[in-house]
């Protein structure tokens, strides 16, 4: 006998044998050395075969991948559909008649009341296979591809235990262990009993089985993948179980996406359940409807059951008259909330509509205004200044800067109703805090919006609410239109963030100087009404203005006014030392209370007189803000020197002790230092 | 010359020539004939090289898709992580020196505030290179990844345009066209100027180049990868971008899990936020915690401020005594809720955990006591009959159970506190439809539970209250004893589900038989109080008995309360008329409603009955309910009786004028069928 290994680096691939010499009794060196020289020839030729198949292996192995990928990454859906498409895609490169997935149940724990009875021994404990992470076994689906003949996919919901796919016991059996089976010759193995005669109608039969689970990334196993007769009749070998490997590797591991899916469905139900519970609790009630537009007393009827023109009228007659609103005039830039209850601004927001005289043109239905309205005003916190009463001064200022500023020509009637509505909504749901304590306490509003966070908040809320039917008050626009209001929305809100306001204010004084030297109105009216985004920067100025009015207001209304601002600047100063272990900034400070005129003086002349110096330039109707403005300026320069005087008083009387101190200490050598050593 | 083309299957791999035979003029057939032989060898061993270098390419790239998927498929994270993740496990079989991915800023629009200064013609539009989606290119940071000498990586945030890896302009190329560029020899670009001498400190220099553009599925271009350098001298070949174009396919691919992590972590934010939000609208406020607790007007404090022990004694006050809620006593089971107003009735409910005596046990602050009630209140919806009254009378009668029945025996203090808390909140936040309806409707809430729907939504904003401190009764338990409570919450309120009435009736009638014949209280008091399953049926039982109390109530007040149920499910079929487009079941069907009394009947009968049957064996102190279902029962038999009589009535009368009809047409043949035909 002459043998011969031959390998594939340190592999034997196989040995050639040579037996028994023909007609001698033992091979001779020379036989032995021609044996040799051929031998290499074929050992050359055997790795090439071999190479060229690992080769197709790996190549087969990469394009599984691949195909697996493109199809994992398409969407994000759930298991079986991504299992599926995964399975179909890669079939070419599996070279297998027949493949199966059995899908097994992730359910870990029962509920309570199905643990009762086998808690009270009435039923018998289950006893039969489990995953190794203590799941009972049960295959919920399974999903099978025939590409022997005709290509066909059958899925199999609830597959009973004796179906030919699982009655082997191999899936269960590697479900319980988590081993890869290859079963080289079905027929000959004795613990596990395939069936025999063909599975189904196509006259299949089983030859050679690899099966294998497919576990996720907790490591449980979430299916396992069986594969039936490789294409050229030869069993499964190491080669395939690469492969298949690989692909079921890949498949546990992308059940995280699906796993996401789930997930994310299920934040995205909570989240509307969230918002839908909001919705009901804000929204304006039948009671609180009636308490305002009182149909069911006048017509003893449902506001959808009357008719809109009579309702107008009746909302008109329980709203306060334009220029008498206890005592106070909507008109005037000096009108005061202070004496109106807030129930009462609802009624005045709404009557403000009507003098703009949108309310008939936009066929806005009576009861969506109200029920608007009342919803916005239920929105806004029960919080020291930025509260209702905020809003609506805004929305106020806003009708005046338009109506009595005469800022109205520039603008269509359905800006104007956009832009006052925005201006109510302006500040809606204002927590107390600022965006800086929203970034600094990483609070959900933070994350979600990465600048002008509380403004984009007042903006969305403001758009949720016109999502609901039964308070849009933009329901009867065309699509355009309701568009347009959208984006008016978003401008106006927006601009409320004032550290965009430093980005605006040049481009809105240049138009101010370009107008200024025009003679003829209608070109200046022209030359910001027709330039869309003139129109823009002159209403996001506007809604500035809007925003800081408390300052133009009446000394004995701004001096309140400004001590609520503290106020909650201080609460949020108490929150940064508490919760955020963070010494507050001198104007967040309560410690810091005695400056606050000074940092009135200083917020004045930073920021808001360029406001109200341009607009009165721009129209002279405005000159009342600015004339407002200064006043209070006097007023709080006052109160300033007053604590200068005070601070002067005591520096000085600080002084003079150290001087007396000095002197006592017996004058003179190293600037008065004593050098005397106290101990303390 | 002769020449030889080595081949591997179709592609030529190359051509050997032998040039100038020496000696003679020119090479003879013989010369040829060996030239061939040996070239076949030659072409095997080529052949063979070929093949292990395919083979290494191949396995190479299944590596780098299999490490990738790996690292893609650990986590949810940004894109940054996953890449650098990917990128970084896959470093050895990239075979190059040094690579390096630059990430593209995504934003498409930008905000109309920036646009503002270019559309007024301030400043000049973007003109440099933009992705073939339109978005200008700006790469934010650059991941550098060096292998040569000691690994390597830098992280460059803000990448300037002049950064060596940049400088070319070659990633920029990739991102404009999405190209893949192989730069053969860097220092002979004329098109490209890659930096000549060293990069950085590491003294490394660009000797050739592969740039790739990573491409996501929605086609655009979210980064390049850039590979330096070939590690064996040679300038990357086809296989290499084959490897490295299986990389970045499946890494662009793969940001389908980065947007996906974005998106949830955005639906969770706005999630929190809404439920934050809801949680402010629907908390007990100050005013309405005063209009109890009424601690300013008494103390001139906050309750924070308060003496708990004071504060009970002025809660306690406040409240109605036990025994008379407006001539209601709380102790019958009789009790009715109609004399009472429903703001009385938050007292009342806080009275009966005063009686109970689980306040001062386990030291429930008075103010959350409160809160927490009125909150449950207002968490009850203003629909027909699921409102706060019926939320109310299960808290009731499970007080009336543990108290009158005499069932507290088998339940310890903290049992019986969590029991009636409960039953107060186990329809909370109920909107008037079944779980069938929800389902049908597929409302969020059937999407999130599969099963017990309402009753699983109920639950959990139970425990959402319990969760905010302001409001969590339980606040001064033990860790071990809120646990219970949770759990007690949860066989609580699950089991109001009627769905799984059947499945506890026979286990609880099994306790009342075996308890029946005991003659020693104690050891009957012992067979459930000692057994936690027995005592979770009882309970579970108990609620049932709470939920359907109406049915037991006198029959004033059960013939009103049936009405509202009745009229609730008509709502809920005039629903499934007008959006569901289906038909109601008689129960829900207004059309119906003539058939209440029987209904009512059918559902004493079989439903009803077994409950305060089995109750009244279990303890005779529960008979007066049984006693009170009977009395219902004959008032709703006479009823349908009555009905039933009408109903013959009618019946009669058209026979009889069927058979008057039949003589009239002259008696006989064809069933009395007449033979005239009508036209209509």
């Amino acid at each position: 006998m002459m043998t011969f290994p031959l390998m594939a680096e340190k592999e034997c691939l196989g040995v050639v044998m040579a037996l028994n010499k023909i007609g001698a009794e033992h091979f001779t060196p020379e036989d032995e050395a021609l044996f040799h020289k051929y031998m290499n020839f074929a050992q050359v030729i055997t790795l090439q075969h071999y190479t060229a198949y690992m080769w197709n292996v790996e190549s087969r192995r990469s394009q599984v991948l691949l195909w697996s990928a493109s199809k994992v990454f398409e969407e994000l859906t759930d298991i079986e559909r991504q299992f599926h498409k995964a399975l179909y895609t890669v079939r070419t490169y599996l070279q297998c008649e027949r493949y199966s997935v059995g899908l097994l149940d992730m359910t870990k724990e029962k509920e309570f009341y199905d643990e009762w009875p086998v808690k009270l021994g009435d039923v018998e404990p289950y006893k039969g296979p489990k995953t190794p992470d203590g799941r009972e076994i049960n295959f919920y689906k399974i999903i099978d591809y025939l590409l022997e003949g005709k290509e066909e996919i059958k899925v199999i919901p609830g597959p009973p235990a004796d179906h030919w796919a699982l009655a082997s016991g191999l899936p269960t059996y590697v479900a319980e262990n988590g081993f890869i089976c290859n079963m080289m010759n079905v027929a000959a193995d004795d613990y596990f009993t395939f069936q025999k005669e063909a599975v189904d109608e196509t006259g299949f039969v089983i030859k050679n089985v690899l099966s294998l689970p497919i576990v996720n990334k907790k490591e449980e196993i979430v299916g396992i993948a069986t594969f039936f007769n490789r294409k050229d009749g030869k069993p499964f070998d190491e080669h395939d179980e690469q492969i298949t490997e690989a692909l079921t590797q890949f498949l546990g591991w992308s059940v995280l996406n699906c796993d996401t899916y789930d997930k994310l469905n299920r934040m995205e139900w909570r989240k509307d359940i969230a918002q839908e519970m909001l919705m009901y609790q804000t929204r304006c009630t039948t009671d609180e409807l009636q308490s305002i537009l009182n149909t069911k007393e006048k017509f003893d009827a449902d506001p959808e059951d009357c008719d809109q023109k009579e309702m107008y009228k009746l909302l008109r007659a329980n709203i306060p008259v334009a220029d008498n609103v206890n005592g106070e005039n909507l008109y005037l830039f000096s009108f005061s909330d202070f004496p109106v209850t807030e129930f009462d601004l609802i009624k005045a927001g709404i009557r403000m509509f009507f003098e703009l005289g949108v309310v008939e043109k936009f066929k806005v239905p009576a009861e969506t205004l109200t029920r608007w309205m009342y919803t916005v005003r239920k929105g806004y916190r029960a919080i020291t200044y930025h509260n209702w009463r905020h809003g609506f001064n805004v929305g106020h200022t806003m009708f005046c800067l338009l109506q009595t500023g005469k800022l109205r020509k520039y603008y269509t009637d359905l800006d104007a109703f956009a832009m006052v509505a925005a201006a109510f909504c302006h500040d809606i749901d204002h927590r107390g805090t600022n965006n800086l304590y929203q970034t600094k306490s990483a609070s959900p509003l933070a994350r979600l919006h990465g600048s002008s966070i509380m403004e984009r908040h007042h903006l969305e809320y403001s758009k949720t609410l016109m999502g609901e039917e039964s308070l849009n008050i933009f329901c009867n626009l065309q699509k355009r239109q309701f568009e347009n209001v959208q984006h008016l929305f978003d401008v106006c809100i927006i601009a409320t963030d004032l550290a965009l306001y430093f980005k605006k204010r040049t481009m809105f004084q240049n138009i101010v100087n370009a107008t200024e030297p025009m003679t003829d109105e209608k070109e200046a009216t022209a030359f910001v009404s027709n330039n869309p985004i003139r129109k823009e920067i002159v209403m996001a100025m506007m809604m500035t203005g809007c925003d800081l009015s408390a300052i133009t207001k009446p000394w004995e209304v701004q001096s309140k006014v400004a001590l609520m601002v503290a106020a909650e600047f201080w609460e949020q100063g108490d929150l940064e030392r508490s919760v955020l272990d963070q010494q507050p900034i001198p104007m967040m400070d309560r410690n810091c209370a005695e400056q606050l005129p000074k940092m009135q003086c200083g917020f004045i002349d930073f920021v808001c007189s360029f406001v109200y110096k341009e607009f009165s330039r721009f129209h002279k109707e405005i000159q009342p803000m600015f004339d407002g403005l200064n006043n209070n300026r006097a007023h709080w320069n006052e109160l300033a020197e007053v604590y200068n005087a005070k601070m002067k008083a005591i520096e000085d009387e600080k002084k003079k002790l150290e001087e007396e101190e000095a002197k006592k200490a017996g004058g003179g050598g190293e600037g008065g230092k004593s050098k005397t050593c106290t101990i303390c």
